[in-house]
């Protein structure tokens, strides 16, 4: 079967105060913020910093019982997920169906900067939070 | 100050059966070995698959009370740490340390691949395990 990961889209770190991790960024490496987004389904607030072909996407939740809220409650400050960039996030989605891999989404959605996206669930997934993201819009 | 973030080096995960979560990545997602490593002062056997300009780094103790032994003894399988590729590992940590960033390695020393690699604590450092990772030899 051919490879279907193009790229590490993003890594997540979820954070308490968004503008204070994005200083710290900017001091500790000199990275800026080049996207803020507020995504309301996913209750979060979000910071891209360029990195090469990926970004860091800084992540506060916009109410506690959002599950970064519900991550940072129960686990502090610290990686999220990690994103991997693909062609068609509906043909790998269908391709990890096909081996049994268990998803949060079973179909594309919309996720923020206008990309398609869906979640992979950690269990079953060497326990780690895997984003599928897609660039360009969503039809759906 | 310019920025010294120059890409995403590697996602590192933490993993009980190495070669378990190899198969996991070629089945779900066609993503290949490229490079295998026992890193004995870490105490870590590593599996590097690429993905775009980035890895994806497999890594399982060698000894349970390695760092990432006692990682997997205390959260179970996940994402271990982010790595950062810079181009001088030396001068980003005079950069960290005069903006009083705590840091696990004051000076750059000798990672897999042949690599020159420190580590920033994640204490103050957004709860991130953060890697930075020089490509060429370390000479020191």
């Amino acid at each position: 079967m051919t490879a279907t990961l193009e790229a590490v889209d993003h890594v997540a770190i979820a954070v308490r105060d968004l503008r204070a991790a994005e200083e710290w960024y900017r001091r500790a490496f000199g990275a800026e913020v080049v996207h803020r987004e507020r995504v309301e389904e996913q209750g979060v607030d979000e910071a891209l910093l360029r990195v090469g072909e990926s970004y860091v996407q800084l992540l506060t939740p916009t109410r506690p019982d959002s599950p970064v809220g519900k991550f940072l409650a129960k686990k502090g400050e610290g990686i999220h997920h990690v994103a991997y960039r693909v062609k068609d996030v509906a043909a790998a989605l269908a391709r990890l169906e096909a081996e049994g891999v268990e998803l949060i989404d079973a179909a594309p959605r919309r996720g923020s900067r206008g990309t398609t996206i869906a979640f992979v669930h950690p269990r079953g997934a060497l326990g780690t939070l895997i984003e599928l993201v897609q660039e360009g819009p969503h039809h759906g």
